[in-house]
C-alpha cells in the first residue's frame, strides 16, 4: 500500500489519508474484500500517531468504505448507499458551482473537468 | 441580507457565513460593487461574535470575493482568479468523483447533478 502524506499541508494527517484510501479503492488499487494493513503496521510504515491511522480508519466505516472486525481489521467494503453518496455530492458541488459561477467558469467547463477528472480515475472505461 | 445560521451544525459558523455570502453573489442577491454590513451590525443581526463576522470577512477577501477598506468596509469585489478557482476545481473534483466511482454514482449521473445545481444557481439563464 502505497500512501503519500504532505506534512507541510493545512489538511489533517487523518484526511489525508481517508482521502488517499478513497482514491486508491477508485482507481482500483484495493479491491473490495481486501484487508488494509494494521493500525499499528500503517503507523509505522508512514511514521505517524497510530490514533491518526484509527481515526482515518472510523471515519472510512462510517463513510461506507471498510469495515473493520477483530479478525481482519480494516476490510474494504462498500456500502450500498448511493443515495447517501448522492446527497453528500448535492452538498459539494453547490459550493464548488457558486464559486464557479462568481468566477465566470462556465457550465460547459465545469462538464469538462469532471469528464478528465473521471477519466483520469478510471483509465476511461467507466461510462 | 438575509443569512441564516444553523448553530447544531458540525460546519464551522464562519464557514457557514462565507458559504452563504458566496451563494448570495452566485445567484445575484449580491451584486458586484454592493457594501456588506459592518462587522458589527452583522454579528448583532445574527446574534454572533464579531470576531466570526472578521474571520468570514478575511477568508472572503483572501480568495477574492470581497476587498476590504477603512471607508466602505466589506465590498463584492470579484478577482479575476479563474485559473485559481479552476485549480481549486480540480482538486474538490477529484475526491468527489472518487468517492462517486466508489459508490457506483455513474459520470452521467454526476453530469445531471451539476446541470441541475447550475441551473438552480443560475435561474437556467447562464450557458
Amino acid at each position: 500500500m502505497y500512501i503519500e502524506i504532505d506534512f507541510e499541508s493545512d489538511e489533517a494527517i487523518y484526511l489525508q489519508l481517508r482521502n488517499q484510501i478513497v482514491l486508491g479503492i477508485a482507481t482500483n488499487q484495493y479491491r473490495e474484500g481486501e484487508s488494509l494493513p494494521s493500525v499499528r503496521q500503517l503507523a509505522e510504515s508512514i511514521g505517524i500517531n497510530m490514533h491518526t491511522v484509527n481515526k482515518a480508519y472510523h471515519v472510512l466505516r462510517q463513510e461506507g468504505f471498510i469495515r473493520l472486525d477483530r479478525r481482519n481489521g480494516a476490510v474494504i467494503f462498500l456500502e450500498e448507499d448511493k443515495s447517501h453518496a448522492v446527497r453528500e455530492m448535492q452538498e459539494t458541488l453547490q459550493m464548488m458551482l457558486a464559486k464557479a459561477v462568481c468566477k465566470n467558469v462556465s457550465r460547459g467547463e465545469v462538464h469538462e473537468l469532471v469528464d478528465e477528472i473521471y477519466d483520469r480515475l478510471t483509465g476511461g472505461t467507466n461510462a
